[in-house]
């Protein structure tokens, strides 16, 4: 159950047995079924969420009905709203399972204690922060700058497994154009190849 | 010198004085004056830098010629592109002082041995980091859902400091609209008053 975690802590960090075997006590294993939900709008965040299997998106709802996807997050991704979660005032997100999925849970006080505990943990959430940000800017910048060609290519490109795992509508919705715009632009990648 | 950024490592963590002077040892004082470059398009961005005083705009410019802000920087503030410092390739912005600016900037190699040797630092870059990937998550889900009218209001209310000191044009150009649009909005919400 803990073989992801563990991987992609080790991967960043090394940490010893005794701290590993800490660190399992503080989790709290959850199973999800496809189109379960882990995070409502107007609840909070109680937990942030490591992915062991499956997929989880997390998503908002604009006032006229429009879906706005924030992330994907697959095998060896965390997941959560980090503003509720850290604050405990509600949240304007939905966490979404879209596969059956096996999720390792942690609330607020457990992630306190464990970083009290294992220091070197602030190192691997540190560079975990890091690399997030670092994605979500570039993404911000090509909202600002990119065509939807541009967009759809990056996305291809920087994660391949998610969108074949992912319905063509979530992938125009995370992209912040229409499902035709994706459709046409599908079709044209298609000719030239 | 160091006043702001001590500041600022002490409203997050616990350091000792022998630490904080070997923090001083690291990073290296820069004065730029309003319009130099700190780091422009094709370098590699060989520092982070703090801002103990001035204002800094981080930008790039698309192949149309526009340019897009993806962060002012002012007092008490990092600032770098974070990818490039950490991966040595080289960068698609431009860091420019808007105005007379001191900075503190610590290279790469200086910036682990810090790291490495106040490990308490990792918890405060761990909470900047955190506290900077939900303000750009939410500026980035505003890019997708939120009318341009929205969008400057929410600006305002964080950040009213910045808005005081910043030109119009580039308050436009890091909300993705026209001067003209931004204009007649502040004419509309001036009326509203």
């Amino acid at each position: 159950m803990f073989e992801r975690l563990t991987h992609s802590i080790q991967e960043h960090i090394s940490i010893t047995e005794a701290e590993q075997d800490f660190c399992k006590t503080l989790f709290l294993p959850k199973k999800l079924r496809k189109k379960q939900y882990l995070l409502q709008e107007g609840d909070v965040c109680k937990y942030i969420v490591f992915v062991e299997k499956g997929l989880l998106r997390s998503y908002t709802i604009d006032n006229k009905g429009n879906e706005h996807i924030l992330q994907f997050a697959m095998e060896g991704w965390w997941s959560a709203d980090l503003y509720s979660f850290l604050t405990n005032e509600i949240s304007s997100y939905h966490i979404e399972a879209l596969e059956d999925c096996e999720l390792l849970m942690i609330t607020k006080t457990s992630w306190d204690l464990l970083l009290e505990r294992v220091p070197v943990l602030e190192r691997y959430f540190r560079v975990l922060l890091q690399n997030n940000l670092i994605a979500t800017q570039r993404r911000l910048m090509g909202e600002l700058s990119e065509t939807a060609e541009e967009k759809y290519l990056k996305l291809v490109s920087a994660y391949p497994d998610i969108m074949q795992r992912v319905p063509q509508h979530m992938i125009a919705s995370y992209l912040g154009i229409t499902r035709e715009t994706l459709s046409r632009i599908r079709s044209q990648l298609a000719m030239k190849k």
